[in-house]
């Protein structure tokens, strides 16, 4: 077979160009692993006139990504602009309706519109691939969907944002606040042109949707996710944490329950020791458990030019050497609807609150706790100086209403000196 | 495409028994997930009367594995007998001359057989797949042949033998020697047969030599790996290796060098911070750089029922959804020899001697370095009340020839007491 693989990319960014070097740079690679050549027939971006490092002038170009994503000499529409609807929506759309396969990174459009893409692909004919819209060069995809295609899937969990992770490892190494450490990163160039979308939990909220269908064999269910950034995650907390052997990381989890899907992405407290604990900077990790592989872990760049390139051209090689699988798994229209926004399970919760100096503060705090049927499993007060003293609790397990329930009632107790804070100590 | 795929499974042990779990237990995700049934016709073991806790009535049996292979009702041959020759060469040859495709975790026999295997069923227009084969369910074979098939692969590295990885951890948080460690496996029923084959590096270099076939597009060169077990790792050194940052592991490191494919297993000292100086116990870990990937982790458990039929049901998944790929990523008949035996680059090494309490002793050994031209990092001399003192050196880079002649000259100046520990210092 030495028909070749024609691309049309839409989108030179990092990715897209990173994606054209690879093409270019490993021809001849290429070739020998996909038994034919991989080419470029076009291109397509907002500029045209714009040093992007490498040479263009082989490609056709268009303009209009739909012109791009439907030219005859294209076999595989490679949509690398991301935003979840606007021209990336469309081209997709026309791509699969002109019976191209696609090619994503667009973890939003497809946590939205996924299961009505994965059925337009399935009834042309064709497929969607996108291993690097979720955790970039880590095969976590491929992993879900084919490695483990024989396992049934427990439990889906993993830190999907490196722009979180170095924000939230860099107040940690730093002693530096949210705000400070954001104000950095922001003069650094490492934040999005909305940063809210990273330090919100939406983007990593978006991978979470991918993988939780593809784990579940349940339709895309992106809404269905209880998500919380990490605005309000404060130095102190990270500092006790970690005295008391814990990590704050922004930890997206999905399994199901008996209740149906339950998917999750929210600062949680977890084991230092334990691998996702360890993980620093702005890598990404994200753990696999299913009933017969038990548990795999799988970390490496979340991001950037070469290891989103590397997993968009892995994409490619599966589809040159003739894979061709449904786009979440199992057909699209057998997915089942996810019984959404499933409330979390119960789960230790670590507790910090300011209470007023006076005798019997904190037994009112801890009889509120039992009214709720909440047990502390340790507690801690340090020595202080100031008319209050803050205590540090960690729960047995408890659903988070048992403890909204109880943080209202410690307001009632009048000894709080301020707002309490909650948050979920997760079991990796 | 409702056709079953149709397997005969040959070695009915822990693994083989687990495959037919999966089998029967997950029927109806398989075809959802395949888009066909995945059926057995028929098994075959050395023993047909034994409880194996699993219903064979269903499946005709075979004493002969070669006529199992070469069943017209089989079409995947799953070979799960083990050993590089005898029934398991014979069944695999049989099947793959009657166009049969094979799954298998035979690492012995692909290492040593592999490309006539590879080139006898590429001939024959079918496969051999063998996921299961290196580090039980953590699908390294796929992340390599496939998600990063458009990467030039740099290096490839990690710990591939549970057994010791858990006698060297073991040693270490016990504080006992090898043989201890060893004798207390031994009765815990924790080795194979001829425990050799694990504690002396050959099997998890067997695994190194399938990796570095995929990685560099070689053909398999299991002679060409210098193998060192761990019979020879003290307590003494992994004490005095902890205390100064780093772990003693069963390191497995393939690279392409100028020279020609550098391929070794052997103890190495890692950093104790690095992800595979954090592993505990029997989990393996694999480590792949890629020259657009940069570098992606992997980790999970390396033996056992589950994990291991996970990777052998992800290998027939795959078939039964059409995918056909070269046995080592690349026609068999396009992969290039391997320049056997290219020594190891320059590393920095961890020395630890003996020298005799007397002025001058160490002037003379540091002498002896320099004049070998090997410079010296960190150095630590103990407080002691025996008439001889322990020296700890990290050197700079150096090769292992350079090291070795080092050593020699030592000898020389009669200052030592007994024989120096030499262990290279990998960079991971």
């Amino acid at each position: 077979m030495t028909t070749p693989l024609r691309l049309g990319i839409a989108g030179l960014g990092t990715v897209g160009t990173g994606t054209v070097k690879i093409v270019q740079r490993m021809a001849n690679r290429l070739t020998a692993r996909a038994g034919r050549p991989i080419a470029i027939s076009a291109v397509s971006a907002r500029t045209r006139d714009k040093n992007r490092g490498v040479s263009l002038s082989a490609y056709a170009w268009e303009d209009d990504p739909v012109a791009l994503a439907t030219r005859d000499d294209v076999d595989v529409f490679v949509e690398l602009m991301g935003g979840s609807d606007g021209p990336a929506l469309a081209a997709t759309r026309a791509a699969l309706k002109a019976g191209k396969h696609v090619v994503t990174a667009n973890k939003a459009m497809l946590a939205i519109h996924g299961q009505e893409l994965a059925e337009l692909a399935e009834a042309q004919g064709v497929t969607i691939r996108f291993e690097a819209a979720v955790a970039g060069g880590i095969p976590v995809i491929k992993a879900l969907g084919e490695s483990l295609a024989a396992n049934q899937v427990t439990r889906v969990l993993g830190v999907m944002n490196g722009t979180c992770n170095y924000i939230l490892t860099r107040m940690e190494s730093a002693g530096l606040t949210y705000d400070e450490v954001f104000a950095e990163a922001d003069a650094l160039g490492y934040l999005e042109a909305d940063p809210t979308l990273d330090v919100g939990g939406i983007d990593a909220g978006h991978k979470l949707a991918l993988l939780a269908a593809l784990a579940f064999g349940t339709q895309v269910d992106f809404k269905g996710i209880e998500i919380e950034g990490i605005e309000q995650v404060s130095i102190e907390d990270i500092e006790q944490a970690a005295d008391m052997g814990f990590r704050i990381k922004l930890l997206g989890v999905a399994q199901m329950t008996g209740r149906g899907l339950e998917q999750r992405m929210s600062p949680c407290l977890v084991p230092a020791t334990s691998p996702l604990g360890q993980l620093e900077g702005a890598t990404n990790m994200v753990v696999l458990e299913g009933d017969a592989v038990r548990r795999i872990v799988l970390s490496g760049p979340g991001a950037g030019e070469g290891p989103t390139a590397s997993a968009v051209m892995g994409d490619v090689m599966d589809l040159a050497r003739g894979l061709r699988l449904p786009v979440f798994g199992q057909p699209a229209t057998t997915l089942l609807p996810a019984a959404s926004a499933v409330a979390a399970g119960a789960a230790p919760f670590y507790l910090r609150m300011r209470l007023q100096d006076k005798p019997g503060a904190l037994a009112k705090i801890a009889a509120v706790l039992g009214d709720e049927g909440i047990s502390i499993d340790r507690m801690r007060q340090r020595e202080h100086t100031e008319p209050s003293a803050t205590v540090l609790i960690v729960t047995h397990k408890a659903t988070r209403a048992a403890i909204d329930a109880a943080i209202g009632g410690m307001r009632g107790t009048g000894v709080l000196v301020d707002e309490p804070v909650a948050i979920r100590i997760e079991d990796v």
